[in-house]
């Protein structure tokens, strides 16, 4: 039997999402949740690792089991044997053709920057803070020269094991609601770190260190040493995943947001 | 030297707002950093004293100092000194009758439940979750018999030291927004437990355990033993304090508002 889950976590507390011999993370805590229902050893494949630090709040896995249990129970069940950082959303039985990374079509990420002199209390580890004011208007003018299937070379991070570069960008925002700035995407797949790295480099051009046009010529350079920062992983989502219809997943998604 | 200023907290660490010889506190963390910046003992009043677990987001002090300082000297140095869940909004000078608490008109209080089957990972002690499905239209119309001045004895905590129990509720609104469900409350002033006791209250009506009319009767007996349990203090955020417009403190505020 193979099935589908929702999983949501707040990323601060583990070493990111895949499974490591030295420390906490969660794909290790659902994978011992889920053996602990199915009393068998049970295995999860994710639809995109995060790295220690992000948050999750539409990840999906897959996995097999020979266990048969309520719904219910596998969700409760599940919920109960994990830490309080992570929680099962929903699951579902799903075709056997189904495959988490491989049938995905489109992964939808948020990166959150407060943009307020005072720092993040109740939001510590869960947003990015910035002070100095941001010009959410540059930022997404520049960050349109990302749209399209193109090489982002640019925004991968060294160690990416990704056999090429190409990714195809369906869609990219910067917004502002109120001190929140909210930096949306949407692509086929993303490369290590590309999310961090594109936001970097806009918060360049947010604060006017770098012109509107910076974004569309490091993106030509192909040459990640030219590119800003890596932003920090507290400020990043991995929020929904799209899947074909046939497969029965939910399809609809909220955008984490917050305000005060 | 006068100041007024605001603080921001994720009230989970705490043992609550008022300072304490055994445990952290939010009021001793804030004294603490200022009397650094001032290099010289400071002592705060706030508007209103949180329980443990309660969360602020618009709590108002007043302190006196003799040293001077510009305003982003203070702003970011008391926010260097204070922990990662504690952080200083906003500050400015304020008129020597200024009281904290005494100058208050109303007072603001969210309180927020997480309505669905999953349990919150990332708003884990920021919420509190039910997942039995709550009738929020209920809710609101039960919540409408406390609007006025009115003898809230039955939602008052039993070591409650006001000297009584009447209290004017200038606004009361139970309202949904996807999986959330927020309370809203605007009074001259709450008495010990007060939110907490009314939550609890219509969550039995919101589950159906009790009918609409039940919290006009509640009120009218004055008498806690018959309410239902006072929620828990996750869910509980102080939003704002209405100040005379003479004072010329920030009179907008944003109510706490998660989404995913």
């Amino acid at each position: 039997m193979k099935f589908a889950a929702c999983i949501e976590y707040d990323g601060s507390p583990f070493y990111g999402w895949q499974r490591l011999s030295h420390g906490p993370t969660v794909q290790g805590h659902v994978e011992q949740a889920l053996s602990r229902v199915a009393a068998e050893t049970v295995s999860v494949v994710c639809a995109g690792r995060t790295d220690s630090g992000v948050h999750g709040i539409g990840q999906v896995i897959h996995f097999e089991t020979s266990a048969t249990r309520p719904l219910r129970g596998w969700l409760f069940g599940t919920n109960a044997h994990l830490p309080d950082s992570v929680a099962m959303r929903w699951i579902q039985p799903v075709a056997d053709d189904f495959h988490a990374r491989f049938s995905a079509r489109a992964r939808r990420y948020r990166y959150i920057i407060l943009n307020r002199q005072a720092r993040p209390a109740l939001l510590h580890q869960r947003v990015y803070w910035q002070h100095g004011e941001l010009d959410t208007e540059s930022m997404h003018l520049a960050a349109q020269a990302l749209l399209g299937e193109q090489d982002f070379s640019s925004f991968r991070a060294a160690g990416c094991q990704a056999r090429h570069a190409n990714r195809d960008m369906q869609a990219i925002t910067v917004s502002r609601e109120g001190d929140f700035i909210y930096l949306d995407l949407v692509a086929n797949a993303f490369l290590h770190h590309m999310v961090r790295n594109i936001a970097g480099s806009l918060l360049m051009v947010g604060a006017g260190e770098r012109p509107v046009e910076w974004i569309a010529e490091l993106l030509a350079l192909r040459d990640r040493k030219q590119a800003g920062m890596t932003a920090p992983a507290s400020g990043l989502y991995f929020v929904h995943v799209d899947y074909p219809e046939v497969f029965g997943l939910p399809t609809t998604y909220t955008l984490p947001y917050y305000n005060f």
